[in-house]
């Protein structure tokens, strides 16, 4: 049943960051160019979003053979333990990472985007933009360790 | 420098839908349990989100060497033809889909959502917790057509 699945990156993130540091990424402009393989006109229309969803692979983080316990987020003692799928951490089944961006220009096979959570260097499997009308519908709800964790982070 | 990556499952989708169809989504209800080689706890404190971002995988696309032309969205002669990063379609490079969804309950291994377009049986790669922070931070643009496309998605 769980067949593997085979992905190919469709470009690389250029930017200032390395060290995969948890906080401080509001102001980091990142460039993504797509793939010799892919057309240029991949990216066409895409001017007329603001913001773009991009799907990444942390390829940084352990890929051997984890159980991913239920843990404390940042390794906090004050914030209950929770389960890998309760939180955004980076060390996860299938490393893939989720972020929305705000999209700064385009041109040609590359897009300039500011606040992507991803180092210099990081394959990129996935360019969607982003649709007001896939925003959440409802009012969002979170703990509020979560809110607490996050107050830095787009600093 | 474009090296494959390998993913395997972390659960399937189980829900009525199938033959992808586009619209009509807003009411589905659809499990997701997930796999055997994961702890229960790593949905333990999932319940504290009201919504999920669910990360899968399009296995019923063709996944043939494509190139990915600019087209019109949903064949539409009337919409203006746009690359494949800018539009949220199914057949795209590395077939991944991405939809926020409502997260009616956990028990033990398995969590009810409302909102996953996606049909029985998908693989799914990843679940992370819709927070606050993660979503756009200035208000948010699209071109018309995309707006107009999503008017029954939802219904």
């Amino acid at each position: 049943m769980r067949t593997p699945i085979t992905l190919t990156p469709i470009g690389y993130v250029k930017n200032s960051r390395s060290g995969m540091k948890d906080d401080f990424w509001g102001n980091v402009i990142s460039e993504i160019t797509i793939s010799d393989n892919l057309l240029e006109e991949c990216l066409d229309g895409i001017e007329d979003y603001s913001h773009l969803e991009i799907i990444f692979y942390l390829n940084q983080t352990d890929t051997g053979n984890k159980i991913y316990k239920a843990s404390h987020p940042r390794e906090n003692p004050e914030w209950a333990k929770v389960g890998v799928f309760a939180r955004r951490n980076k060390d996860r089944p299938n490393h893939l990472g989720l972020t929305i961006v705000k999209l700064i220009s385009r041109k040609g096979r590359t897009i300039t985007v500011q606040g992507l959570d991803a180092d210099n260097g990081t394959p990129v499997l996935d360019i969607k933009p982003v649709s007001k009308e896939y925003l959440p519908r409802e009012e969002v709800k979170q703990p509020d360790w979560q809110t607490e964790l996050m107050k830095d982070y787009w600093k």
